[in-house]
């Protein structure tokens, strides 16, 4: 760029913080964005104003939605005997998309990890041991959808020691590890085909 | 998402107008913008608002900056002699990063492109005409910056021939062609290679 300090500067900045976004394709954007007012910068524009009003952090379940509790701890439809922990928003809206369980949530907030000091206090675990310790809770069953990773698989452990202290009538279980659907074995890594080999099921006759 | 027509959606539909930005990029960023209000969604919604307020098109070159004519027009150390001719305004700041000429531009605003339904009107041809037209006017070469491509070169003939009538007098120049600095011969496309020998250069003693 030619003009440092300019209120474009500032434009690509800003959207720079955005994830996925390099010098390049803010400068991208911000072009676009000027070059395209009415149809691109405008919207833009309402669209953050809109959005910074009116969505909030659900307080029970940490969902984002215009209101609180959010629609899917307000849905009387939905059992009240499942509860998913997931780390992140994004991780609740793929379940959600895998769809079938209509289950309820609670987003932890991210995983424990030394290298981001991230701990347990900086997650959403003391909003979840008070569900767990409401004397008028209907969970049976927590899911610990946390991914097959060193960092995931740590937070995992460690709730579930948590949940195991707080509430030991409570089952817990994991997401099955395997080969995802649609994917060819010959580009799978040699981790995952060994779980899949070691958790085989029979064959329905 | 699970919450359709909610700003959630409003901002994500927004997002994805910028160029390249997919559906589930333009999650992400909603997201993180909505999770990280005070870094990134506050600073993004003024670095607008300045932007759309400050930035402005040059009328002379076209470029976008917050006075016009711009501070690359204004500046009275570049040569009046040398004008560049330039697709887009990103093509300008490209040129600027290579530096060293220190040349004042003329942004047509694209290339005509039948697919794209662009043609010459669409184009800021007129204006380039009118600098040329102008009495007073010092250029004396014109330098044709357009890429490679087959829109490209038209353009740039449709250009030549405009200037060679309307500024009989004004040398116009185009880009050497070639291998790039840095690219191993091995992964050169055929086309460039081709050029590239046949443009060859004497050795210096």
């Amino acid at each position: 760029m030619n003009n440092l300090n300019t209120p474009l500067d500032e434009l690509i900045t800003a959207l720079r913080r955005l994830p996925g976004v390099g010098r390049r394709a803010a400068e991208r954007m911000a072009l676009h964005a000027l070059m395209q007012r009415e149809s691109v910068l405008a919207p833009l524009q309402s669209a953050l104003t809109h959005a910074a009003a009116a969505m909030h952090n659900c307080a029970q379940c940490g969902n984002l939605d215009t209101a609180s509790p959010c629609h899917i701890c307000a849905d009387e439809s939905r059992s009240k005997n499942l509860l998913c922990i997931v780390p992140h928003i994004a991780d609740l809206w793929a379940m959600e998309r895998a769809g079938g369980m209509r289950l309820r949530y609670h987003v932890l907030g991210g995983v424990m990890s030394a290298v981001h000091g991230v701990g347990p206090d900086d997650l959403r675990i003391a909003a979840l041991i008070e569900r767990l310790s409401a004397p008028d809770h209907e969970i049976s069953e927590i899911i610990l959808a946390f991914p097959a990773s060193v960092e995931g698989q740590s937070t995992a452990h460690h709730i579930h020691a948590l949940i195991a202290r707080a509430a030991p009538n409570v089952r817990c279980t994991r997401l099955a590890q395997g080969v995802p659907v649609g994917g060819s074995l010959e580009m799978m890594d040699a981790g995952t085909l060994g779980i899949a080999l070691q958790n085989r099921v029979a064959v329905a006759a």
